[in-house]
């Protein structure tokens, strides 16, 4: 992959040269694709000459999340993610850093990488100026700096004054675990203010449309276990969410609605996705869900089956998560084995939702000649077919007993 | 976990305490378990006094496969696969060697291990005599033979001309990608007879009750890949097995049905499980399913998809796919990776299924108060849990933005 990096500067709006990128990428018509569009079904990310296509009828796009923390600020190891995830596959990063200089760290992953990024401002905000010490003006602030910055999304969490309060009476055993979710609420309990991004909604609006950016509208309230289920709280913000995107689609900007993250236990996963389907046509985000609370360490892997049930089911948009989950932030290694499992997600997804079986076929092909290169070569990430494999020549699995030979031999088989 | 190896001996038929141990491990009734055995949608494989209940209403089960093959024939490796899988969990062993000394193989097998072994007896004839060499008397006396060393339970397939030909006339591009299916269909082809196991079915069923064993129903026509439906061949088989099934119940022998494995869209697994359910009473025996064909390198990780979608949708005894699959034996290392990956996918099975949710609920309150110890003593496998944390002390994630951080200082959370 060759990977071209764009200076940072604001997105152009949208325009038919994006459309027409996406449509030929995706293998879908361009007048269906740009109605799609223009209805709010679909959104496109840019960044440079580089357009994501993600709803309706398109692939599932999967996006990964890096960034330093306040107790770990180590931009080169995050750079380091960037490059990673960027060759194994992502489709979108979201820089969630806040640790030492958040833009010298953006600016190096920017010039490292040519994928969208994506960012959530009031991490900036609170971890320049602290939850305490910034105003909904310092918020205002951050948002217009990272979209002169040339990102291509926006995270903001609307929570309410009414959803944290019906999120509290639900007696949730994890009360509320969006990081984003709660520095908002912070804020505004702490300042005793509404939500400011609700609040300064036609501001925000204003700055997406004239730097072409997604706004992406956060899943403050997602569940934090699976016996936290779907609850008057997610309701609620699932409403106001619905509300502000087709506020947000009639002011002219491309909206996507995150939600069905967190801990759903898997016999749910695809009726939560439904909830949402059947109230929006917005792109739907989704972060997981996991459908267990103790796999930890190899939550990449429960993970994955929770994605790949809301891939199924409607979901446009997956974010992954790595084996660090619950535990700290990933290493590189970490980052590339969570992507590895949301692509495996993504694709089963597909294959289920829109039939895209022709890799399949081609391995299937491959495998009845026994053309143990050409498996390879067609796998997911060749390189973990590589690692997995041994590097034998042969597979050494059944040998001469081997039911695809047995079949040549005395079944006459197709080959 | 303490092993106590028990020394090659055949089992004793079933009896009340064999019931009494299972009701207790699983916490159901032991009157409501004993109904099950005795209808046949619950059997109990035993090995000296270790009983795992498989079915109906019970925790799902995982299978882990190891043995050599005529091109690898390592015996210490297969004993350390051996150890590995009992020592993560593992709730049976299936020893499916056909290298060098089968039998001095599988005594090493026991000799380290405590958990009941499933052997497939075609291999073992087909290992030591070759296919054109072996004749229904070689296979029996297999059969005889490894009852004798105290295998719990033993696989048979039962394909038929019929299903033989139907595979043929459906033009799939996999064929048949069983080993023991093929083994059985070749040896039929080049002695131009029947089935050897149906054939001499009540012989076998014979030996099995003798032996206490539980007879496994092979899925031999099982998709190679996931282009290769539901078909003619299946359908035929199914109720082959299930014949067969209700012949070996009324003989008194403890039955499995074997189907559903395989390579599968994700979207017709369900469905797919509920043709068994509807059919068949007795408990189901699932090897995969792969919802894609590309993850090579990676099938655990899809498989686990598979699986978890199986055993929500009733699968009762999962076998489980490591990373090496479609490329070679596994490594002792690959044996552990594929067998979290099932076991994940049998917890989520089992959560989704019967809401076995216990350790979810206290994992959930761990997180809770942020006890990190504490969520990795409960974590699915600590050592996982361990490895992905790199032994940091706090979880570097979110820092000081830690959302559950933030909820108590300014949410007055529940804790």
């Amino acid at each position: 992959m060759v990977i071209t990096p764009s200076s940072p500067s604001p997105q152009r709006p949208l325009d038919k040269e994006s459309i027409r990128l996406v449509a030929k990428a995706e293998k879908v018509d361009p007048t269906v694709l740009a109605r799609h569009v223009g209805g709010g079904s679909v959104v496109i990310m840019r960044r440079g000459d580089r357009c994501v296509g993600i709803g309706r009828g398109l692939r599932i796009k999967v996006n990964v999340n890096i960034g330093t923390s306040n107790v770990r600020s180590v931009p080169h190891e995050e750079v380091k993610k960037a490059v990673v995830a960027e060759h194994c596959g992502a489709d979108t990063i979201s820089d969630l850093s806040m640790g030492r200089d958040v833009e010298e760290t953006r600016r190096l992953i920017f010039s490292h990488t040519s994928v969208p990024i994506t960012t959530v401002p009031v991490y900036q905000a609170a971890a320049e100026q602290g939850i305490e010490g910034m105003d909904a003006r310092d918020i205002l602030d951050t948002v217009r700096r990272q979209a002169r910055e040339g990102v291509s999304s926006m995270v903001v969490h609307c929570i309410t004054r009414d959803i944290l309060e019906a999120c509290r009476r639900e007696g949730r055993v994890l009360g509320l675990v969006s990081k984003g979710g709660s520095i908002t609420a912070a804020f505004m309990l702490h300042h005793g203010c509404q939500n400011p991004f609700i609040e300064h909604f036609q501001e925000i609006l204003g700055i997406m449309r004239s730097c072409g950016i997604v706004l992406s509208l956060g899943n403050s309230v997602r569940s934090g276990c699976i016996g936290d289920g779907w609850d008057q709280a997610q309701d609620e913000e699932l409403h106001t969410n619905l509300a502000l995107a087709e506020e947000a689609h009639r002011a002219g900007v491309q909206v996507i609605i995150e939600g069905a993250g967190g801990h759903i236990r898997y016999d749910r996963i695809a009726s939560t996705i439904r909830r949402y389907r059947d109230a929006s046509r917005f792109p739907l985000f989704v972060a997981g869900p996991l459908p267990t609370d103790i796999a930890l360490g190899l939550d990449h892997i429960a993970g994955c089956v929770g994605a790949s049930a809301a891939g199924a089911a409607g979901a446009d948009y997956l974010c992954c998560i790595t084996p660090a989950e619950h535990l700290g932030l990933p290493t590189p290694a970490q980052v590339r084995e969570g992507l590895l499992a949301w692509r495996i997600a993504a694709h089963i997804g597909d294959l289920a939702r829109l039939g895209l079986d022709m890799q399949d076929r081609k391995m299937a092909e491959k495998r009845a000649l026994m053309d143990r290169k050409g498996q390879i070569s067609l796998a997911l990430d060749p390189e973990a077919a590589r690692t997995s494999g041994a590097d034998e020549e042969t597979c050494t699995m059944c040998g001469d007993f081997c039911a695809l030979r047995l079949m040549r031999r005395y079944l006459k088989g197709p080959r």
